[in-house]
């Protein structure tokens, strides 16, 4: 099946998914040359180990609570946490809960 | 008093105002040279009359409800509403209840 990208100015859902995050995939939502908008489903337990990415990113959590490290530095992020990152800086994420968050990327910087 | 930015990575809340709402203002959260994250607060009624941005955003209902329009389609956006445009579409806002709304605005596209 296709994944829908929403069009400029569609209205998108990002409410908790509840009970449907167990069965929920990680899913762009908004992709267009300069910005990709997704959201990044995480079970308990799930980790996303260092890593970096080129532009500089928003990331919210929508559901759940994630421990966000960058170095030694942690912080939990639960429902209205939002951090901005700088492009380049490595980063890494291990869910708590069962979580979702909303990550904003830029993709081409000047 | 000088208005904080966040720094890259720096934990940010942007839980609901509630009955702080009355008292807070409309303020820049993060800002680089390519990346603008704010929290805009309209109390019911506010209007923000059709105007444009150059770049692409984002805005997200944090608490509230908000009628966007665009041309003459308007949604209604509550908390968990998010919608992505393209830079140059003409729209606007009008506060339905005291709303608080997350708003990411890429600067400088190439």
């Amino acid at each position: 099946m296709a994944i829908h990208h929403a069009l400029s100015g569609e209205l998108i859902d990002i409410r908790p998914l509840g009970a449907a995050i167990e069965t929920t995939r990680t899913a762009t939502l908004y992709k267009t040359q300069h910005i990709e908008v997704f959201r990044m489903v995480l079970l308990a337990g799930k980790q996303m180990p260092e890593h970096h990415v080129a532009g500089e990113f928003t990331i919210q959590c929508l559901e759940g609570s994630v421990e966000f490290s960058i170095g030694t530095t942690r912080d939990i992020m639960g429902p209205g946490s939002l951090k901005c990152l700088a492009g380049g800086v490595p980063h890494s994420l291990v869910a708590i809960e069962d979580s979702s968050v909303l990550v904003t990327l830029l993709l081409h910087e000047a």
